[in-house]
Protein backbone atom coordinates (compact mmCIF):
# COMPACT_ATOMS: atom_id res chain seq x y z
CA UNK A 1 0.00 0.00 0.00
CA UNK A 2 1.38 3.56 -1.02
CA UNK A 3 0.14 6.94 -0.33
CA UNK A 4 -1.12 8.76 -3.09
CA UNK A 5 -1.88 12.43 -2.99
CA UNK A 6 -3.16 14.19 -5.83
CA UNK A 7 -3.95 17.90 -6.72
CA UNK A 8 -7.55 18.76 -8.44
CA UNK A 9 -9.50 21.11 -10.07
CA UNK A 10 -12.94 21.25 -10.48
CA UNK A 11 -15.83 23.32 -12.10
CA UNK A 12 -18.62 23.37 -9.13
CA UNK A 13 -21.05 24.18 -11.08
CA UNK A 14 -21.32 20.22 -12.01
CA UNK A 15 -21.39 18.87 -8.29
CA UNK A 16 -22.84 18.62 -5.40
CA UNK A 17 -19.84 19.69 -3.25
CA UNK A 18 -17.02 17.91 -2.48
CA UNK A 19 -18.43 15.80 0.14
CA UNK A 20 -19.70 12.26 -0.72
CA UNK A 21 -23.23 11.75 0.04
CA UNK A 22 -25.85 9.42 -0.36
CA UNK A 23 -27.79 10.15 -4.09
CA UNK A 24 -25.55 13.41 -4.82
CA UNK A 25 -23.15 13.50 -7.49
CA UNK A 26 -19.80 15.04 -5.13
CA UNK A 27 -15.96 15.26 -5.66
CA UNK A 28 -14.97 13.10 -3.94
CA UNK A 29 -17.65 10.41 -5.12
CA UNK A 30 -16.30 10.94 -8.42
CA UNK A 31 -12.50 10.79 -7.82
CA UNK A 32 -13.16 7.41 -5.55
CA UNK A 33 -15.35 6.05 -8.75
CA UNK A 34 -12.52 6.79 -10.88
CA UNK A 35 -10.07 5.37 -8.76
CA UNK A 36 -11.69 1.77 -8.55
CA UNK A 37 -13.01 1.84 -11.99
CA UNK A 38 -9.62 1.95 -12.70
CA UNK A 39 -7.92 -0.61 -9.90
CA UNK A 40 -10.89 -2.17 -9.23
CA UNK A 41 -10.51 -1.62 -5.49
CA UNK A 42 -13.04 0.94 -3.49
CA UNK A 43 -11.12 3.29 -1.61
CA UNK A 44 -11.31 6.62 0.96
CA UNK A 45 -10.02 9.99 -0.75
CA UNK A 46 -10.22 12.00 1.68
CA UNK A 47 -9.88 15.78 0.75
CA UNK A 48 -8.09 18.87 2.45
CA UNK A 49 -11.61 20.07 3.23
CA UNK A 50 -15.44 20.16 1.93
CA UNK A 51 -16.08 22.44 -0.55
CA UNK A 52 -19.94 23.52 -1.01
CA UNK A 53 -21.95 22.63 -3.79
CA UNK A 54 -21.09 25.36 -6.49
CA UNK A 55 -18.00 26.32 -5.09
CA UNK A 56 -14.81 25.72 -7.53
CA UNK A 57 -11.35 24.57 -6.86
CA UNK A 58 -7.97 24.31 -9.51
CA UNK A 59 -5.98 23.36 -6.16
CA UNK A 60 -7.68 20.90 -3.72
CA UNK A 61 -5.45 18.44 -2.52
CA UNK A 62 -6.78 14.98 -1.22
CA UNK A 63 -4.95 11.80 -0.62
CA UNK A 64 -5.80 8.08 -0.26
CA UNK A 65 -3.59 4.91 0.43
CA UNK A 66 -3.69 2.66 -2.89
CA UNK A 67 -2.43 -1.08 -3.80
CA UNK A 68 -1.23 -0.02 -7.06
CA UNK A 69 2.22 -0.66 -9.36
CA UNK A 70 1.55 1.87 -11.58
CA UNK A 71 4.48 4.56 -11.73
CA UNK A 72 3.62 8.24 -10.72
CA UNK A 73 2.98 9.60 -14.58
CA UNK A 74 0.97 6.85 -15.61
CA UNK A 75 -1.32 6.96 -12.30
CA UNK A 76 -2.28 10.27 -13.04
CA UNK A 77 -3.25 10.01 -16.99
CA UNK A 78 -5.33 6.37 -16.26
CA UNK A 79 -7.12 8.24 -13.50
CA UNK A 80 -7.65 11.44 -15.80
CA UNK A 81 -8.99 8.87 -18.31
CA UNK A 82 -11.58 7.45 -15.90
CA UNK A 83 -12.70 10.87 -14.55
CA UNK A 84 -15.79 12.42 -15.56
CA UNK A 85 -15.81 15.65 -17.19
CA UNK A 86 -15.73 18.71 -14.77
CA UNK A 87 -12.93 17.31 -12.47
CA UNK A 88 -9.19 16.41 -13.33
CA UNK A 89 -5.99 15.70 -11.37
CA UNK A 90 -3.43 18.48 -12.27
CA UNK A 91 -0.51 16.79 -9.67
CA UNK A 92 -0.10 13.38 -8.31
CA UNK A 93 2.54 12.00 -5.96
CA UNK A 94 3.59 9.44 -4.44
CA UNK A 95 4.09 10.32 -0.72
CA UNK A 96 5.22 9.87 2.47
CA UNK A 97 2.54 7.59 4.81
CA UNK A 98 2.14 10.23 7.07
CA UNK A 99 0.65 12.63 5.24
CA UNK A 100 -3.25 13.59 5.08
CA UNK A 101 -4.69 15.99 3.27
CA UNK A 102 -6.72 17.28 5.87
CA UNK A 103 -4.50 16.75 9.12
CA UNK A 104 -1.25 17.81 7.39
CA UNK A 105 -3.11 21.46 5.93
CA UNK A 106 -1.19 24.74 7.35
CA UNK A 107 -3.79 27.03 5.44
CA UNK A 108 -5.60 28.03 2.41
CA UNK A 109 -5.66 30.15 -0.15
CA UNK A 110 -9.18 31.32 -1.72
CA UNK A 111 -9.90 33.60 -4.85
CA UNK A 112 -13.71 34.82 -5.19
CA UNK A 113 -14.35 36.56 -8.67
CA UNK A 114 -16.90 39.56 -9.00
CA UNK A 115 -17.90 41.04 -12.81
CA UNK A 116 -18.55 43.92 -12.78
CA UNK A 117 -20.32 45.49 -15.42
CA UNK A 118 -24.22 47.03 -16.31
CA UNK A 119 -25.05 44.09 -18.32
CA UNK A 120 -25.82 40.52 -16.95
CA UNK A 121 -22.72 38.47 -18.50
CA UNK A 122 -23.69 35.71 -21.13
CA UNK A 123 -20.68 34.03 -20.24
CA UNK A 124 -19.50 32.67 -16.44
CA UNK A 125 -22.66 32.82 -14.51
CA UNK A 126 -21.54 29.74 -12.73
CA UNK A 127 -18.21 30.98 -12.33
CA UNK A 128 -18.04 34.65 -11.08
CA UNK A 129 -20.70 36.37 -9.40
CA UNK A 130 -22.07 39.28 -10.81
CA UNK A 131 -22.62 42.48 -9.44
CA UNK A 132 -23.98 45.84 -11.76
CA UNK A 133 -21.74 48.34 -9.63
CA UNK A 134 -20.53 50.72 -9.80
CA UNK A 135 -17.75 49.42 -6.71
CA UNK A 136 -15.81 51.75 -4.77
CA UNK A 137 -12.63 49.53 -5.03
CA UNK A 138 -10.32 51.82 -2.76
CA UNK A 139 -13.12 51.50 -0.20
CA UNK A 140 -13.07 47.87 -0.52
CA UNK A 141 -9.34 47.69 -0.35
CA UNK A 142 -9.58 50.31 3.31
CA UNK A 143 -12.37 48.05 4.89
CA UNK A 144 -10.18 44.21 3.65
CA UNK A 145 -7.09 46.09 5.93
CA UNK A 146 -9.27 45.26 9.45
CA UNK A 147 -9.24 41.43 8.52
CA UNK A 148 -5.64 41.13 8.17
CA UNK A 149 -4.09 39.06 10.97
CA UNK A 150 -5.64 36.72 14.03
CA UNK A 151 -9.04 37.55 14.77
CA UNK A 152 -12.08 35.84 16.41
CA UNK A 153 -13.85 35.35 12.76
CA UNK A 154 -17.48 34.96 14.47
CA UNK A 155 -19.23 37.65 12.38
CA UNK A 156 -18.43 36.07 9.31
CA UNK A 157 -18.95 32.53 9.99
CA UNK A 158 -22.30 30.37 9.08
CA UNK A 159 -23.97 28.44 11.66
CA UNK A 160 -22.62 25.07 11.23
CA UNK A 161 -21.04 22.41 13.46
CA UNK A 162 -19.55 23.39 16.74
CA UNK A 163 -15.94 24.20 17.10
CA UNK A 164 -13.59 24.88 19.49
CA UNK A 165 -12.31 28.53 18.21
CA UNK A 166 -13.27 31.00 15.87
CA UNK A 167 -10.15 32.46 15.92
CA UNK A 168 -8.21 32.20 12.62
CA UNK A 169 -5.13 34.25 10.93
CA UNK A 170 -5.58 35.63 7.77
CA UNK A 171 -2.39 36.39 6.20
CA UNK A 172 -2.81 38.14 3.03
CA UNK A 173 -6.14 39.54 1.57
CA UNK A 174 -5.89 41.47 -1.54
CA UNK A 175 -8.19 42.75 -4.52
CA UNK A 176 -6.64 42.63 -7.95
CA UNK A 177 -9.31 44.66 -10.25
CA UNK A 178 -9.11 44.72 -14.33
CA UNK A 179 -11.72 46.05 -16.79
CA UNK A 180 -14.45 45.41 -14.49
CA UNK A 181 -13.11 41.73 -13.26
CA UNK A 182 -12.07 41.61 -9.75
CA UNK A 183 -10.18 38.60 -7.86
CA UNK A 184 -10.97 38.87 -3.90
CA UNK A 185 -7.56 36.55 -2.90
CA UNK A 186 -7.47 35.79 0.50
CA UNK A 187 -4.81 33.57 2.41
CA UNK A 188 -5.24 31.83 5.87
CA UNK A 189 -4.43 29.33 8.49
CA UNK A 190 -7.73 27.86 7.91
CA UNK A 191 -11.18 29.71 7.25
CA UNK A 192 -14.74 29.57 9.33
CA UNK A 193 -17.76 27.81 7.19
CA UNK A 194 -19.18 30.54 4.63
CA UNK A 195 -15.80 32.89 5.52
CA UNK A 196 -14.77 33.76 2.28
CA UNK A 197 -18.43 34.32 1.04
CA UNK A 198 -19.24 36.65 4.10
CA UNK A 199 -16.03 38.85 3.95
CA UNK A 200 -16.59 39.27 0.15
CA UNK A 201 -20.23 39.60 0.78
CA UNK A 202 -19.50 42.90 3.34
CA UNK A 203 -16.71 43.90 1.45
CA UNK A 204 -19.16 44.24 -2.07
CA UNK A 205 -21.34 46.33 0.73
CA UNK A 206 -18.64 48.90 1.64
CA UNK A 207 -17.77 48.71 -2.22
CA UNK A 208 -21.17 49.99 -3.14
CA UNK A 209 -21.01 53.04 -0.34
CA UNK A 210 -23.80 51.01 1.65
CA UNK A 211 -21.05 50.98 5.00
CA UNK A 212 -18.02 53.15 5.16
CA UNK A 213 -14.61 50.99 5.19
CA UNK A 214 -14.44 51.46 9.34
CA UNK A 215 -17.51 49.42 9.78
CA UNK A 216 -15.66 46.54 9.24
CA UNK A 217 -13.87 46.93 12.44
CA UNK A 218 -17.08 47.54 14.11
CA UNK A 219 -18.41 44.08 12.77
CA UNK A 220 -15.55 42.47 13.39
CA UNK A 221 -15.20 43.00 17.41
CA UNK A 222 -19.29 42.55 17.59
CA UNK A 223 -18.56 38.70 16.67
CA UNK A 224 -22.54 38.90 15.51
CA UNK A 225 -22.89 37.13 11.76
CA UNK A 226 -25.91 39.52 11.88
CA UNK A 227 -23.86 42.46 11.28
CA UNK A 228 -21.86 41.66 8.38
CA UNK A 229 -23.28 41.37 5.16
CA UNK A 230 -25.02 38.76 2.69
CA UNK A 231 -23.10 35.16 1.93
CA UNK A 232 -21.54 36.35 -1.70
CA UNK A 233 -22.86 33.43 -4.01
CA UNK A 234 -20.89 30.22 -4.29
CA UNK A 235 -20.16 30.23 -7.61
CA UNK A 236 -17.47 33.16 -7.57
CA UNK A 237 -15.26 30.91 -4.64
CA UNK A 238 -12.27 29.21 -6.29
CA UNK A 239 -10.06 27.46 -3.81
CA UNK A 240 -6.54 27.96 -5.52
CA UNK A 241 -4.19 26.26 -2.88
CA UNK A 242 -4.11 24.24 0.00
CA UNK A 243 -0.57 24.97 2.16
CA UNK A 244 1.46 22.54 4.09
CA UNK A 245 4.53 22.70 6.22
CA UNK A 246 6.84 20.72 3.39
CA UNK A 247 7.06 21.23 -0.10
CA UNK A 248 4.23 19.04 -2.25
CA UNK A 249 4.26 18.30 -5.91
CA UNK A 250 7.63 18.48 -7.95
CA UNK A 251 6.99 19.43 -11.06
CA UNK A 252 6.40 17.05 -13.40
CA UNK A 253 3.85 16.62 -16.42
CA UNK A 254 1.28 18.14 -14.22
CA UNK A 255 3.51 21.70 -13.82
CA UNK A 256 2.46 22.12 -17.60
CA UNK A 257 -1.09 21.80 -16.50
CA UNK A 258 -3.77 25.58 -16.55
CA UNK A 259 -6.86 25.28 -15.51
CA UNK B 1 -41.51 52.55 -37.06
CA UNK B 2 -37.75 53.26 -36.57
CA UNK B 3 -35.05 50.84 -37.48
CA UNK B 4 -32.84 49.70 -33.94
CA UNK B 5 -29.48 47.56 -34.20
CA UNK B 6 -28.12 45.87 -31.07
CA UNK B 7 -24.81 43.81 -30.20
CA UNK B 8 -25.52 40.93 -28.66
CA UNK B 9 -23.05 38.01 -26.97
CA UNK B 10 -23.82 34.97 -26.39
CA UNK B 11 -22.50 31.89 -24.96
CA UNK B 12 -23.31 29.28 -27.96
CA UNK B 13 -23.19 25.96 -25.45
CA UNK B 14 -26.70 27.54 -24.49
CA UNK B 15 -28.36 27.60 -28.13
CA UNK B 16 -28.94 25.93 -31.07
CA UNK B 17 -27.54 28.05 -33.11
CA UNK B 18 -28.68 31.80 -34.36
CA UNK B 19 -31.53 31.18 -36.45
CA UNK B 20 -34.96 30.28 -35.34
CA UNK B 21 -36.11 27.12 -36.41
CA UNK B 22 -39.19 25.42 -35.46
CA UNK B 23 -38.49 22.89 -32.05
CA UNK B 24 -34.99 24.41 -31.68
CA UNK B 25 -33.83 26.67 -28.98
CA UNK B 26 -32.51 29.53 -30.95
CA UNK B 27 -30.81 33.15 -30.47
CA UNK B 28 -32.69 34.73 -32.81
CA UNK B 29 -35.49 33.26 -31.36
CA UNK B 30 -34.48 34.48 -27.91
CA UNK B 31 -34.11 37.89 -28.90
CA UNK B 32 -37.52 38.16 -30.42
CA UNK B 33 -39.39 36.50 -27.66
CA UNK B 34 -37.75 38.92 -25.55
CA UNK B 35 -38.55 42.02 -27.53
CA UNK B 36 -42.17 40.12 -27.73
CA UNK B 37 -42.43 40.11 -24.21
CA UNK B 38 -41.58 43.69 -23.48
CA UNK B 39 -43.55 45.59 -26.66
CA UNK B 40 -46.44 42.92 -27.16
CA UNK B 41 -45.40 43.13 -30.40
CA UNK B 42 -43.87 40.07 -32.77
CA UNK B 43 -40.96 41.22 -34.65
CA UNK B 44 -38.67 39.64 -37.05
CA UNK B 45 -34.76 40.48 -36.01
CA UNK B 46 -32.12 39.62 -39.03
CA UNK B 47 -28.69 39.04 -37.57
CA UNK B 48 -25.51 39.62 -39.86
CA UNK B 49 -25.25 36.07 -40.50
CA UNK B 50 -26.03 32.67 -38.91
CA UNK B 51 -23.71 31.40 -35.80
CA UNK B 52 -23.80 27.25 -36.00
CA UNK B 53 -24.95 25.41 -32.97
CA UNK B 54 -22.17 25.74 -30.09
CA UNK B 55 -20.86 28.73 -31.82
CA UNK B 56 -20.30 32.06 -29.65
CA UNK B 57 -20.55 35.69 -29.78
CA UNK B 58 -19.38 38.78 -27.93
CA UNK B 59 -20.19 40.63 -30.86
CA UNK B 60 -23.10 39.89 -33.28
CA UNK B 61 -24.99 42.55 -34.68
CA UNK B 62 -28.75 42.27 -35.50
CA UNK B 63 -31.55 44.82 -36.16
CA UNK B 64 -35.07 44.83 -36.65
CA UNK B 65 -38.01 47.62 -36.53
CA UNK B 66 -40.04 48.60 -33.94
CA UNK B 67 -43.31 50.99 -32.82
CA UNK B 68 -41.67 52.14 -29.64
CA UNK B 69 -41.26 55.65 -28.03
CA UNK B 70 -38.75 53.88 -25.51
CA UNK B 71 -35.40 55.68 -25.18
CA UNK B 72 -32.04 53.87 -26.74
CA UNK B 73 -30.62 53.32 -23.53
CA UNK B 74 -34.14 52.39 -21.56
CA UNK B 75 -34.98 50.06 -24.15
CA UNK B 76 -31.38 48.40 -24.02
CA UNK B 77 -31.71 47.99 -19.79
CA UNK B 78 -35.37 46.63 -20.44
CA UNK B 79 -34.44 44.13 -23.50
CA UNK B 80 -32.04 42.43 -20.86
CA UNK B 81 -34.22 42.40 -18.35
CA UNK B 82 -36.31 40.19 -20.43
CA UNK B 83 -33.77 37.87 -22.11
CA UNK B 84 -33.12 34.71 -20.88
CA UNK B 85 -29.48 33.95 -19.44
CA UNK B 86 -26.99 33.54 -21.88
CA UNK B 87 -27.53 35.92 -24.08
CA UNK B 88 -27.08 39.82 -23.45
CA UNK B 89 -27.84 43.00 -25.48
CA UNK B 90 -24.30 44.46 -25.06
CA UNK B 91 -24.94 48.07 -27.44
CA UNK B 92 -28.31 49.19 -28.55
CA UNK B 93 -29.42 52.21 -31.09
CA UNK B 94 -31.27 53.51 -33.43
CA UNK B 95 -30.09 54.23 -36.98
CA UNK B 96 -30.49 54.93 -40.14
CA UNK B 97 -33.40 53.36 -41.82
CA UNK B 98 -31.06 51.73 -44.60
CA UNK B 99 -29.13 49.71 -42.29
CA UNK B 100 -29.82 46.15 -42.37
CA UNK B 101 -27.03 44.16 -40.18
CA UNK B 102 -26.41 41.50 -42.66
CA UNK B 103 -26.75 43.05 -46.58
CA UNK B 104 -24.58 45.89 -44.80
CA UNK B 105 -21.90 43.70 -43.33
CA UNK B 106 -18.49 44.48 -44.65
CA UNK B 107 -16.52 41.58 -42.84
CA UNK B 108 -16.22 39.90 -39.64
CA UNK B 109 -14.03 39.27 -37.45
CA UNK B 110 -13.49 35.68 -35.46
CA UNK B 111 -11.72 34.38 -33.21
CA UNK B 112 -10.91 30.62 -32.19
CA UNK B 113 -9.17 29.21 -28.90
CA UNK B 114 -7.43 26.37 -28.15
CA UNK B 115 -6.45 25.31 -24.75
CA UNK B 116 -2.95 23.39 -25.10
CA UNK B 117 -2.30 21.06 -21.88
CA UNK B 118 -1.73 17.56 -21.26
CA UNK B 119 -4.73 17.01 -18.77
CA UNK B 120 -8.32 17.93 -19.92
CA UNK B 121 -9.77 20.97 -18.78
CA UNK B 122 -12.00 20.83 -15.81
CA UNK B 123 -13.62 24.16 -16.91
CA UNK B 124 -14.43 25.74 -20.33
CA UNK B 125 -14.96 22.43 -22.52
CA UNK B 126 -17.90 24.43 -24.00
CA UNK B 127 -15.69 27.36 -24.33
CA UNK B 128 -12.65 26.17 -26.10
CA UNK B 129 -11.19 23.56 -27.64
CA UNK B 130 -8.74 21.24 -25.64
CA UNK B 131 -5.76 19.47 -27.67
CA UNK B 132 -2.90 18.31 -25.90
CA UNK B 133 -0.41 19.61 -27.77
CA UNK B 134 2.61 19.89 -27.95
CA UNK B 135 2.08 22.71 -30.96
CA UNK B 136 4.32 24.37 -32.86
CA UNK B 137 3.55 27.82 -32.85
CA UNK B 138 6.13 28.92 -35.36
CA UNK B 139 5.18 26.33 -37.77
CA UNK B 140 1.43 27.56 -37.57
CA UNK B 141 1.72 30.98 -38.03
CA UNK B 142 4.14 29.85 -41.03
CA UNK B 143 1.34 27.94 -42.57
CA UNK B 144 -1.14 30.66 -41.82
CA UNK B 145 0.59 33.67 -44.29
CA UNK B 146 -0.63 31.57 -47.20
CA UNK B 147 -4.07 32.07 -46.47
CA UNK B 148 -3.92 35.89 -46.13
CA UNK B 149 -5.05 37.88 -48.90
CA UNK B 150 -7.72 36.90 -51.80
CA UNK B 151 -8.30 33.55 -52.79
CA UNK B 152 -10.82 30.38 -53.54
CA UNK B 153 -11.22 29.00 -50.12
CA UNK B 154 -13.06 25.98 -51.56
CA UNK B 155 -10.68 23.76 -49.79
CA UNK B 156 -12.29 25.39 -46.38
CA UNK B 157 -15.67 25.32 -47.06
CA UNK B 158 -18.34 22.19 -45.79
CA UNK B 159 -20.61 21.71 -47.90
CA UNK B 160 -23.47 23.87 -47.89
CA UNK B 161 -26.20 26.13 -49.84
CA UNK B 162 -24.81 27.18 -53.27
CA UNK B 163 -23.13 30.54 -53.39
CA UNK B 164 -22.18 32.64 -56.68
CA UNK B 165 -18.53 32.46 -55.45
CA UNK B 166 -16.07 30.76 -53.01
CA UNK B 167 -13.17 33.79 -53.45
CA UNK B 168 -12.77 35.73 -50.27
CA UNK B 169 -10.43 37.96 -48.43
CA UNK B 170 -8.59 37.32 -45.49
CA UNK B 171 -6.88 40.73 -44.11
CA UNK B 172 -5.57 39.31 -41.17
CA UNK B 173 -5.17 35.95 -39.42
CA UNK B 174 -3.00 36.25 -36.35
CA UNK B 175 -2.06 33.37 -33.60
CA UNK B 176 -2.00 34.81 -30.25
CA UNK B 177 -0.17 32.40 -27.19
CA UNK B 178 0.01 32.84 -23.57
CA UNK B 179 0.48 29.97 -21.05
CA UNK B 180 -1.40 27.56 -22.66
CA UNK B 181 -4.26 29.63 -24.21
CA UNK B 182 -3.94 29.92 -28.13
CA UNK B 183 -5.99 32.28 -30.05
CA UNK B 184 -6.63 32.02 -33.59
CA UNK B 185 -7.90 36.07 -34.66
CA UNK B 186 -9.02 35.95 -38.34
CA UNK B 187 -10.69 39.15 -40.13
CA UNK B 188 -12.05 39.06 -43.45
CA UNK B 189 -14.75 40.83 -45.98
CA UNK B 190 -17.12 37.47 -45.48
CA UNK B 191 -16.32 33.50 -44.45
CA UNK B 192 -17.71 30.67 -46.15
CA UNK B 193 -19.57 27.74 -44.01
CA UNK B 194 -17.37 26.20 -41.83
CA UNK B 195 -14.37 28.19 -42.90
CA UNK B 196 -12.58 29.04 -39.81
CA UNK B 197 -13.06 26.15 -38.30
CA UNK B 198 -11.94 24.48 -41.05
CA UNK B 199 -8.72 26.78 -41.14
CA UNK B 200 -7.89 26.49 -37.66
CA UNK B 201 -8.67 22.47 -38.10
CA UNK B 202 -5.97 22.55 -40.64
CA UNK B 203 -3.51 24.73 -38.88
CA UNK B 204 -3.85 22.63 -36.09
CA UNK B 205 -2.39 19.68 -38.28
CA UNK B 206 0.73 21.70 -38.98
CA UNK B 207 1.09 22.52 -35.04
CA UNK B 208 1.22 19.28 -34.70
CA UNK B 209 4.16 18.56 -37.71
CA UNK B 210 1.28 15.94 -39.56
CA UNK B 211 1.84 18.14 -42.27
CA UNK B 212 4.21 20.82 -43.18
CA UNK B 213 3.25 24.80 -43.03
CA UNK B 214 3.94 24.75 -47.32
CA UNK B 215 1.60 22.10 -47.39
CA UNK B 216 -1.18 24.98 -46.34
CA UNK B 217 -0.70 26.83 -49.88
CA UNK B 218 -0.80 23.64 -51.94
CA UNK B 219 -4.37 22.85 -49.72
CA UNK B 220 -5.96 26.01 -50.61
CA UNK B 221 -4.81 26.00 -54.61
CA UNK B 222 -5.98 22.91 -54.97
CA UNK B 223 -9.86 23.94 -54.15
CA UNK B 224 -10.73 20.05 -53.00
CA UNK B 225 -12.11 20.26 -49.07
CA UNK B 226 -11.29 16.71 -48.50
CA UNK B 227 -7.54 17.67 -48.70
CA UNK B 228 -7.45 20.34 -45.52
CA UNK B 229 -7.56 19.44 -41.80
CA UNK B 230 -10.84 18.32 -40.28
CA UNK B 231 -13.69 20.98 -38.84
CA UNK B 232 -11.97 22.05 -35.40
CA UNK B 233 -15.20 21.40 -32.98
CA UNK B 234 -17.66 25.11 -32.18
CA UNK B 235 -17.13 24.68 -28.97
CA UNK B 236 -13.78 27.19 -29.76
CA UNK B 237 -15.20 29.84 -32.04
CA UNK B 238 -15.99 33.25 -30.96
CA UNK B 239 -17.67 35.61 -33.31
CA UNK B 240 -15.81 38.93 -32.20
CA UNK B 241 -17.03 42.20 -34.22
CA UNK B 242 -19.01 42.42 -37.72
CA UNK B 243 -17.45 45.21 -39.73
CA UNK B 244 -19.90 48.29 -41.33
CA UNK B 245 -18.69 50.96 -43.70
CA UNK B 246 -20.04 53.61 -41.17
CA UNK B 247 -19.21 53.62 -37.49
CA UNK B 248 -21.52 51.71 -35.48
CA UNK B 249 -22.44 51.81 -32.05
CA UNK B 250 -20.98 55.12 -30.33
CA UNK B 251 -19.81 54.28 -26.66
CA UNK B 252 -22.70 54.49 -23.96
CA UNK B 253 -23.48 52.76 -21.22
CA UNK B 254 -22.73 49.72 -23.22
CA UNK B 255 -19.19 50.87 -23.81
CA UNK B 256 -18.65 49.95 -20.36
CA UNK B 257 -19.40 46.05 -20.96
CA UNK B 258 -17.50 43.56 -20.82
CA UNK B 259 -17.51 39.87 -21.62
Amino acid sequence: MRNVRVRLSYDGSRFHGWQRQEGFHSVQGAVEEAIESLTGTRVAVHGSGRTDSGVHALGQVASFHLDSALPDDVLLRALNAHLEEGVAVRDLETCDDAFHAQKSARGKRYAYLVLEQPVRPPFGERHAHWVRGPLDLAAMRRGARALLGEHDFTSFASAGSPRRSNVRRVSSLKLLARRGRLAFVIQGNGFLYNMVRAVVGTLLEVGRHKWEPEAVARILAARDRSLAGPTAPAAGLYLLRVLYADRVFVPGEGGRWRA
